[in-house]
């Protein structure tokens, strides 16, 4: 992958503050491909404790999005027009990683996959999945 | 309305650790509809200085919600089983509020529909809107 | 509305072969709204005897489509670049009605909500709701 | 996988009359996954003369449908709750090809992914994903 996407990529995570607020990390930048770990945190939750599902939406939107914006022409900024996601199992775990995976990328439109696992000792369980429409825009 | 169900809608919110520290209140419950409002804030960003879309997501997701537990039986729990959001135009505002409206009670799922606008002085401006399935737990 | 986009919404409708099959009509166009009915057929049905969802699905989907249409500059053409459908019900009727009502036009992308409504004698019950995203393309 | 359920969705299929009415055939059905094929017909196209998103959808939810409800239990019927499908290519093509795979399985509720390929001589290129929540009702 061109490194200066990459760069571009670590650049626009560092300027949102949401991401600072909640503890979100930066851990994994190839083409068409991103992760995002979150460690869990006691003021992150819903009623009963687990990870918010806005949490986790959260991290793989922004896994998605950059994923989307690893494919597009350098000096591009990404969009969401929308996604959805399945919320399959309660967001419990002492880490979640999000991955964004390209499906399809398109000169204005990227249309990426994303899955959230959640992560107990050496256990990983799937606990979401997305798929959701990505718009470039130029910088 | 039943009051026990504002009553029980009122102390699950109050649970959510995650909407205190992103400072959603809950402003309005009847029957079926349920609207949440959140003051902007710096810490709450994505990269060019917007509310973040994971923000967005979360308070019109607990909206819809509440919406649905509040037609759910007594001593019922809500879930959220999917949801898809349309990101319309850029989150700037001064407040946002999240509706969200049931289209659909069922016994066991339940159809909802919600919406954000951002408010800027007396302006309101429609930026979201979200079609999600809740499901009901005996509590 | 511009007559001459009332005459490609029509002239568009009646080039789309599936929907002759089906015998879907277009009963109503006006701007950024749009109205198909279609009428029961016992070859188009699901496994227990109600119209298939696949049915219930493409006369919405297009209804959105030329709802979009509908706002678009003259000469565009209009594709589906993704849309969510809910099932709320059994599609059981004599008429089922699809309405596309745009939620936010703009230059490329148009959001339009739709709705899938199903006639029994004179009760009208909602059975479906959709949220999809659309795409102009020059003609 | 249990040679009762096997049976169980081929005879479902064969009552959806729908799917006669447009020719889509049942070419796999394992656990957890199920294929359906469709040849190309001159009278199931969109305005371009594509095949209709509303085909492409109707087969993609029906695989998803039918490997949701390999993995329930005997005497299960399955419904669609909702589904979401990304349209990423025009449905060009000799041979269109559904699958559904279940993501997770529930007691009541279950998570398929879809995707359609469009078949030209050799050649397969994905046209479609879909993200699909299906509910189990007793039979």
């Amino acid at each position: 992958m061109n490194s200066n996407i990459e760069k571009a990529v670590r650049a626009s995570f560092a300027k949102q503050t949401f991401l600072k607020t909640i503890g979100a990390e930066l851990i994994g930048v190839s083409a068409g491909e991103v992760e995002i770990e979150l460690p869990f945190r006691s003021d992150l939750c819903q009623q009963h404790g687990f990870l918010h599902a806005g949490v986790v939406t959260s991290i793989v939107d922004t896994a998605c999005g950059y994923a989307a914006l690893s494919m597009m022409p350098e000096g591009s900024e990404v969009l969401s027009v929308e996604f959805k996601i399945n919320l399959l199992s309660p967001a419990v775990g002492e880490k979640f990683l999000a991955r964004g995976k390209v499906v399809k990328a398109g000169k204005t439109l990227t249309f990426v996959n994303g899955e959230v696992s959640a992560k107990n000792g050496g256990d990983e369980k799937l606990i979401a999945t997305m798929s959701a429409t990505m718009i470039a825009r130029a910088g």
